[in-house]
């Protein structure tokens, strides 16, 4: 068996190692908390610092190929364990791009890739040298995650919120669709795309944290989507797993937004829906296989489980037995033993044939699952 | 988190494991082999003989549910711990009928689910007075396993190769058609039942260790069939999944020859081909989640992966990458380490629409994989 290794032991961790059961891989995970949710899932678990060089490189060291699952990891290490032979997915000069935001809006720019304008702020004293630009999108260099180090700024009475370090001034852009395209890139090169999926952001129905796939969107901004997914794929040269947020205005221009070199929140869904699930892809990839079919088996609507507001503690999945009893929707909890608001605890796909009737049972299904602390 | 527990740690427990990283579940697994398929995948892996009264007491002691994915367990304890208050699924009554075959077929008769007529035959001096039945199935009433334990005999010459042990002597069936059907029983009683699945011996393409589902039997039949399978269930009385396998004689008479009270071999199609898995299915039931749906989504074919003759040593399989360039071709693999003639290594899921197609494909498949040993 192979013996391959990943950096971070999260949920995505944990549904790449659901996966690799099926194939003949020996797996190896590295993370700090040993009881994340891929600790009991692996092999040989490691608690270690993935930021950390030394401790990496001794991780890195026991495998043949090794893969990420978070992108906070000591990309030094990964390239020394590159040198050394070991074959590393995605390339640690791809991570590299990608840690630093502003690095990865320069490589858009230096490779052609249309992504909103921008300028570097080095300071927050700096920022107010650009309010001119303003409104924009102000996005911390390194450090953000999740929603975090990234400040709109309408106008110059939000230059407070703005951030004291290097960061991006963005061009705000008009959204008319947000949507996130997975492209999954062999060792030869060889590529194949999945069909882009649609973030749904719909006050009416309440549905934030809602994903559809495939994406509303005309066959000509299609083209673009698929034009620049494999025009920015081929650029980062790398075997890989790529999610790349993609925004649409209403002219029908397409922005990258930025990418992901590995599985990905907007790729859950394959699990289900498509022949070959991003998780089962990046096995092949890295294990040298052929790469898998990416067809469509049905529609899908993907909701994130997230941790109720005011609820801390043991986590309790209030109304999983009614999702349950539902026809065609596949429940996902993520086994962390402690929720908090916000948190990412689960997640549930819905397959049906129409937008609307997946929708409807979207809202169904918030409706019904609540993820509480136990009283 | 529920606390479970699954006696037993091959392949059934693999596949049960994958499947309860989508609950509210943390898991353990009792089995003597810590290298076994299951060990790296449950949160607590207890290396141990299930077939130990005091050691099976003491890990049922730690969860609140129990499941088996062997028969060779013991049920004294399990009783002890049904008594203590634990859920038991299926239930230790159910496990001593199936246990002994004897038992079972003593259970059918009573309860008139047609079976092969038998007589007991309590040594091979007491088969000689049975000789009149020949031709005849022998079976072996405790201990058997995986097609040992049993032994055709044809005639008077054959009666040396019967058991000296307590045994069924049994009619033989003329064999139109070898079926399983999957029931699925929920705590309360309530019950579902899989698309029964047949099982191919096709001397011409060679395909042996094959099912196909749904199997290709008339509505009559198929009507006696669930009809067995329901009475059966509700004579067993028992929540739990429950494999039950049948032949079909050439008059369309329908036989039940034995039943397996666990997630079985004739289910792992379930994964990829039917709404709810076999393996989720148990989890809804253990944790006392509704039922799920067995509706099929696409026909599939089975091909068991099978260790090839001669080959014994460190797995390797020989054209695994070709089967992964197959599209609608689901590979999984046990991870078992070793290999040898006839061990089960891995099984493959072919889904397509018709039954040729899925022979065809099953043909290329056979012939494009191997489990062998590392020179």
């Amino acid at each position: 068996m192979v013996k391959a290794g990943i950096l971070g032991g999260g949920q995505l961790g944990r549904m790449l190692l659901q996966e690799a059961a099926n194939l003949p891989v020996e797996t190896y995970v590295m993370e700090l908390d040993a009881d994340c949710p891929a600790a009991h899932l692996c092999h040989h678990f490691v608690e270690g610092n993935t930021r950390n060089y030394d401790e990496v490189l001794a991780f890195g060291r026991q495998v043949e190929v090794i893969t990420i699952e978070i992108e906070s990891v000591n990309v030094d290490a990964l390239e020394t364990l590159e040198q050394e032979g070991k074959k590393v997915v995605p390339a640690p000069s791809v991570m590299r791009i990608i840690q630093n935001k502003i690095r990865q809006k320069q490589f858009y720019r230096e490779n052609g890739i249309p992504s909103p304008d921008f300028v570097v702020t080095h300071s927050l004293q700096d920022l107010h040298n650009h309010k001119h630009l303003l409104p924009a999108v102000h996005k911390i260099g390194e450090g953000g995650y999740d929603g975090r180090g990234v400040q709109i700024l309408e106008s110059e009475e939000h230059l407070h919120l703005g951030f004291d370090a290097p960061a991006l001034l963005e061009t705000k852009v008009d959204i008319f669709r947000e949507i996130s395209l997975i492209v999954a890139v062999g060792s030869g090169g060889e590529m194949v795309l999945y069909p882009p999926v649609e973030m749904v952001f719909d006050p009416y129905l309440n549905l934030l944290d809602y994903q559809l796939c495939p994406a509303d969107i005309s066959p000509q901004v299609m083209w673009k989507v698929e034009a620049i997914g494999v025009k920015l794929a081929k650029a980062l040269g790398s075997a890989g797993i790529f999610a790349i947020e993609m925004l649409i205005d209403n002219d029908g221009d397409v922005w990258v937004n930025e990418t992901a070199p590995r599985v990905h929140n907007s790729g859950h869904h394959t699990i289900e829906a498509h022949i070959t699930s991003q998780y089962e892809m990046l096995w092949r990839i890295m294990l040298g296989y052929p790469l898998g079919s990416t067809a469509l088996l049905q529609s899908s609507a993907l909701i994130n489980l997230i941790g109720a507001p005011g609820h801390s503690g043991d986590a309790a999945y209030i109304g999983i037995e009614k999702l349950l009893a539902m026809e065609n929707v596949y429940v996902h909890v993520y086994g962390k033993s402690q929720t908090k608001p916000g948190r990412k605890m689960g997640h549930i796909t819905i397959l049906g044939s129409d937008r609307l009737t997946l929708l409807l049972k979207g809202k169904q299904v918030k409706e019904q699952i609540s993820v509480q602390a136990k009283p």
